[in-house]
C-alpha cells in the first residue's frame, strides 16, 4: 500500500457483490498508508520533554515527540506509557502513532487527518452502505485491546434504545449501544494483526442509515466522569 | 426464565448442531435469572449513604444500597452515576445491578456469583467448544455501551501476539487482543436489548482452546494507570 494508492479501487477489485447492504470495516493502518499519513522520523526535532521521557524509558525520542505533537492533551504519562487525547479527540495509547506494519526503521504512521471524511470518501467510491474505519485501542481496567471505530460514514454509530420498552413493558433507562464499536470489534476478530486482512465485509447487519460521524462516539468533556 | 430453570437444556432444545467448534455467547441477564441472582428490594435496609445519594439524585435507596453491597470499591460516584468495582473485580456502572427485563417493581438482578463457573457449567452441559457470558458495559471517554465478557470457559480470552512478527518482519510490541470481548461485542450486535435474543451461536471462529477465565481480562491493580 503506497501513499496515493486508490484504496477504493483496490477494495472494489478484491470483493464482488458490494452493495448498499454491506458495511465495510477498514483498518486505520491501510487508510493512513494510502493517504500518506506516514512520518519520516529523521525530520523530527525532539523537545526536551520527549528526550527526557525517551531516555528514562528507553524509547526513540523522535517517536515520543511525534506522539506529543499528535496530542492535544496528555491523559496519563506513567511507567513508559503515554495515554493521550489526539487532536481529533480520541483517547488512546501513543496518540495513534504506530511503527508496526510500516516498512523501514525511520517511519511511523499517524491517524488519518479526518477519519470520518476518509470513511465518507471510501463509501462513495466503493458504493457500499456504510464504512467504519477501525483502530485497536486499549481500555482502562481491562487487559487486551479491542477494535473501535475512529471513522464512520453511512450509519448511526449509536443505537439509542432510550424510551423503548423492555420485554416487561418497563422503559429502558440508559441504553445507548455503540453499534459502530461493536461492528469494529466483530471485524477485528477477522482482521487479526499478523494476518494482514485490512478490510472486512459485513453482510446481513441491519444498520440504521444516517449522515453521522464517529465523533458522536466521543464523550463530551462536561459528561466525562474520568477527567 | 425462572430461577432454577435448566438453561443448558433450553439452549440445547432451541439450537441444533452445537458441537466443539461453536462458541456460545450468553447474556448475563438470563444466567442471573436462571441462577436466581435476583434480589427482592423489599428486604433491603438502605444505609445512610444510600439514602442520602438516592434523595439527592431521585433514585430508589434500596437499589443504591444493593449497588453498594455488590461493590468492593467505588471508582466514581458523581452526577447520579455510580461506577464501582464489583466483588469479583469488574469495573462497571451500578455494580451490574439492573432492573430492566425483570418482572415486577421490587426486583433487580445482580451479576452471577461466579460467571466463569457459570460459563464452565454451561459449556459442559451444552457440549459446545466455548462459552462467553456477556454484559453491556460503558467505557470512559466514549459514548455508548458495548458488550464484554464477564465469564469465559473453553477459550483463551486474550490472544497474545507479542513476539510474532508483523508483515515487514518487525516484532509486534504490545499487541494482546481481548478476543473474548470482541466476541462479546459481535454477539451484542445480534442480541439487541429489546429483541430478547439472550443466546448467540458463533460458528467459524477459530478460537484458542484453553482452560482460561474471564478474570484474565481484569487488569491487575499494580498495572492499572487509572487508579
Amino acid at each position: 500500500m503506497q501513499p496515493g494508492a486508490d484504496l477504493a479501487a483496490l477494495i472494489g477489485h478484491a470483493a464482488a457483490g458490494i452493495d448498499e447492504t454491506v458495511v465495510l470495516a477498514v483498518a486505520q493502518k491501510i487508510v493512513s498508508k494510502a493517504e500518506g499519513a506516514i512520518v519520516d522520523l529523521r525530520q523530527i526535532q525532539p523537545s526536551p520533554l520527549a528526550r527526557s521521557w525517551a531516555s528514562e524509558w528507553n524509547k526513540d525520542p523522535r517517536l515520543i515527540e511525534l506522539i506529543l505533537a499528535q496530542s492535544r492533551r496528555i491523559v496519563k504519562m506513567d511507567r513508559g506509557v503515554i495515554i493521550s487525547e489526539t487532536q481529533r479527540g480520541f483517547v488512546c495509547a501513543n496518540a495513534g502513532v504506530d511503527e508496526s506494519n510500516v516498512p523501514g526503521e525511520d517511519f511511523a504512521t499517524v491517524l488519518p487527518a479526518d477519519p470520518d471524511a476518509s470513511a465518507q470518501r471510501l463509501r462513495e467510491s466503493v458504493g457500499c452502505g456504510a464504512v467504519i474505519i477501525t483502530d485497536t485501542f486499549g481500555r482502562p481496567w481491562r487487559e487486551g485491546l479491542v477494535d473501535v471505530a475512529i471513522g464512520v460514514a453511512g450509519l448511526d454509530p449509536l443505537d439509542d434504545h432510550r424510551g423503548r420498552m423492555d420485554r416487561h413493558g418497563r422503559k429502558l433507562a440508559s441504553t445507548i449501544i455503540a453499534v459502530a464499536d461493536q461492528l469494529a470489534a466483530a471485524a477485528g476478530l477477522v482482521m487479526k494483526k499478523d494476518a494482514g486482512y485490512p478490510v472486512v465485509l459485513i453482510r446481513g447487519f441491519e444498520f440504521q442509515p444516517a449522515e453521522a460521524f464517529a465523533r458522536a462516539l466521543l464523550r463530551k468533556p462536561e459528561q466525562d466522569l474520568f477527567r
